[in-house]
């Protein structure tokens, strides 16, 4: 008997977009929908067209995946209305996106007092909108809204609603723990009475975590017969959050042995994907998040370290690697080798493990971060530091001085704040000065240090800063602590590249970060020196 | 029938402290001693008497408690020797404790490979040293350290280390799942074995978070018949940390109706239990925590909050107020007339619906949103948008000018960057211009600033700068584009507040949410202007 093929769903760019302090742009959500298709996640739920300009942008940019299915999600008709009719409705259909997934009511009360229609009105809503999307060609899904909720008020009725979804041609009906207070036990009773009804081949679970128990839910879900299961990366989610995909893999595949999208090797990118999220949010990755926290295998005591080292089952329940991330011993070396010969691999360096180089590497990159500075989602300042101590790299440009000043003055009447950066630079053999205005003083910076290099690298007229992050790393002493800064670069050839620096001063810190941007190419563009 | 009464284990001070970047003093376990005395919980293990000074420190200190028990951890005698010779165990005795819990393996692989000794003496170990432990007059816990690995390896061994512990006449055995794998239906499985042979009432479970799972697992034990749950305040402990207790409470007494050592109006105090460890530990709270989170009741979106206010119950699993936390409705594009008026009696300021001002407000936050302001997580800024639009607000200060130069430069053979503020500002009456240098232009700003303000507003003195974080928000223009900023503050009186500034100028962005936070505290501090 082969293991049941599980499908994952991912709602991180609409259920997700609720988290607090997230605000995708439309390079976010383009950036993390790639990211979750390379992954092998099946359903990519990119947000809601009509909802925003931000999710209407997604879907006009009619993202192409080479494994996943894009979802646009949005909800049932209105009452009293024909789906025809339903200028909602039909821009989801007009969104081009392949599969709909439409949230409806199977609550009998949010019926009444939320929706203020009849519980027939409402049966005809979730069939004839879902019917609709079929008819329009599309993969349809049912969304059923509190329906742990509903089933435990009036369990008939909330079976009805899921009966009208199946005669309105749905694919999948996904059971939602909407308020996120139903227990693992609780899951497991009410799906094993759906699943009379409805075949587990065509339901899901969406659950969030309330009670700190969405994972736990979503697999006694599973394990009572649902065959899809939905949640968010790093379990981002309003509330308490979501269910957490990325701790929800490695449990499905490696622990209970379903199949899913993702190959055994796709599963140990599910570390990285964790972190990408996290950097593409400027958010601090959860150092103890399950499976791939930067802790999740940190063995602290010399105890534990050396039954560790005698036989890693001793004290990890599973080996680090097979989810891409690794074992921390603050005694040795080995986290950071195995972290560095990903990270040479990545970027296309080749070394064996016993080069003397991959020592130095290691060296250097732990006394980097040691200052601020981090590689994980910043390769290309990984690969100009890899590629300096192995082979050299050429001085294109060498900073005498610079000196950047905002003033905030009265101008006409109003305030307003100029940003002017002055560069004293050597080029091709002789100083050269430059000033420039910007927007800001990273603007005024990177303008005045290209108006001095352009003349001898042309190529640099193309390059774009298409994005710029600054985070405190040491929290309680404010501006004063040290500051990383993350800087993204593009240019025509639309490669695009991420670069890092750190210090206690964001200028400076700033300035390391585009002076990497601009080295790293005129590198990959073959110029020399 | 009444509910089972089950017995709360907290191990904070000893398992939490394994947690990277946690390093408590004296004082602080003490102080958290007395908090989770105060909350209800049966047993406080407090730490392990001859591991380190401050653990021998806070039992020489003997705290004594209203209603809890201390109790002092160890393990069992070391193999060959009687438990009277074995120094560390007659220091556990010796500590004063009333309750001893020992750690004890029950994996025969961890026997033979970690421990190297005999099957047999493993057993006499573990019950001469909880024999001892009861001839001294103390209650006596045995940890069974990997039982479920060691059962899954070895049922019948795993169990027999039970029994020993049972003839040593430990009060109670609790089953630890010491590398965190084990999955709830694992361990409703294996509880369920075990407890033909020991009875429930004898029971006790101790589980970790590396599947996210500590808490359905703690959950599931219970429900096979377990009567102790051991777990930490938030879940603080090594790797991806212990059963959390501040989730399992609610969920134990509110949701399963279970009896602990804690009434009703003792859960109203989880939440604050929750956050002063964060804050004795200098740790941001989690704003998503299950119960007791900032958002764990916030609501985002015009149709949830309109749904809320009808009832409660159409978005919420529970009433906040029952483990003292409270609703939050967030401001946020999709801001309704509803969200502003709920965010508005948030801040203590009530107006009716019909009243002009709200409309205005209303037209004012969209305005600013589409500038790139967020009020979503800065409601300082909010409140301060609010009071100025109603009742004014004091101008406690004016900005003429400001000048910000950094430079980078040649200072005795290395490049350094300096910062350096200049700022001209009017101040009770009369124009004040200061200078100062800082790490970064902010840091000089915010000093210059406080500098021309001090003598004015003595309260100044105690602001602290604690975070701040910079995000651009269109991807594609990079340090062109709008830039916001969102900054965070506190000051001796412990409050904490947030606020925003936008706009393509990082510094101009920076200058105000600068400019809030201070007006924020010195409204706040009742000074007038």
């Amino acid at each position: 008997m082969s293991a049941p093929r599980i499908f994952l769903y991912d709602s991180t760019l609409r259920d997700g977009q609720q988290t607090q302090g997230v605000d995708f742009s439309v390079g976010d959500k383009l950036a993390i929908a790639s990211e979750l298709d390379h992954l092998g996640i099946d359903y990519i739920e990119a947000g809601w067209p009509g909802a925003n300009p931000t999710d209407d942008a997604v879907f006009a940019a009619a993202p192409s995946f080479k494994r996943a299915r894009l979802v646009a999600f949005g909800m049932t008709r209105r009452p009293g209305r024909a789906a025809a009719d339903d200028p909602g409705l039909q821009r989801l259909i007009g969104s081009g996106a392949p599969a709909i997934c439409l949230v409806g009511k199977t609550w009998d009360f949010h019926v009444t007092v939320a929706l203020r229609t009849t519980l027939d009105e409402n049966l005809r809503m979730i069939e004839d909108s879902l019917a609709a999307c079929v008819a329009a060609g599309r993969e349809a899904l049912f969304d059923a809204e509190h329906f742990f909720d509903g089933y435990k008020a009036n369990p008939s009725y909330a079976l009805a609603c899921l009966e009208a979804a199946q005669r309105g041609g749905t694919r999948w009906i996904v059971l939602c723990d909407t308020n996120g207070g139903t227990l693992p036990h609780e899951v497991e009773a009410i799906v094993g009475k759906v699943i009379k009804v409805i075949p587990g081949e065509q339901l899901g679970i969406h659950c969030h975590n309330d009670t700190e128990n969405a994972v736990a839910n979503s697999l006694a879900a599973v394990r009572a017969g649902v065959r899809q299961v939905q949640g968010t990366l790093n379990g981002l989610g309003e509330r308490c959050g979501n269910a957490n995909l990325i701790s929800l893999l490695p449990t499905l595949m490696l622990k209970l042995g379903y199949e899913t999208g993702l190959s055994e090797a796709d599963l140990a990118h599910v570390t990285h994907a964790s972190r990408f999220v996290d950097e593409r949010l400027n958010r601090t990755p959860n150092r103890h998040a399950p499976y791939v926290g930067e802790n999740a295998f940190a063995h602290k005591g010399g105890l534990h370290v050396s039954a560790v080292e005698k036989d890693p089952r001793s004290y990890e329940h599973m080996a680090p690697e097979r989810i891409g991330n690794h074992r921390k011993i603050l005694v040795s070396d080995q986290a950071g080798r195995a972290n560095v010969m990903a990270l040479l691999d990545e970027v296309g360096l080749t070394l064996t493990a016993d080069d003397p180089h991959v020592g130095q590497l290691v060296e250097q990159v732990k006394a980097r971060e040691l200052l601020g500075y981090t590689y994980d989602g910043a390769e290309a300042s990984f690969e100009l530091l890899a590629r300096g101590l192995l082979q050299g790299l050429p001085r294109y440009f060498e900073l005498d001085s610079f000196r950047v000043i905002d003033e905030r003055r009265w101008v006409d009447g109003t305030l307003v704040t100029l940003s002017e950066a002055t560069m004293k630079v050597r080029v091709a053999g002789r100083m050269r000065m430059t000033v420039a205005e910007g927007n800001g003083p990273v603007n005024a910076l990177d303008l005045a240090l290209r108006e001095a290099l352009l003349a001898a690298y042309p190529t640099l007229a193309g390059l774009q800063l298409t994005d710029y992050k600054v985070r405190i790393l040491e929290s309680g002493a404010g501006t004063g602590a040290i500051t990383r800064v993350m800087l993204e670069c593009s240019d025509p050839s639309r490669r695009r590249w991420t670069t890092v620096g750190a210090s206690t001063n964001v200028i400076e810190a700033s300035w390391q970060a585009l002076s990497d941007a601009i080295t790293y190419k005129l590198w990959h563009d073959g110029v020399k020196a």
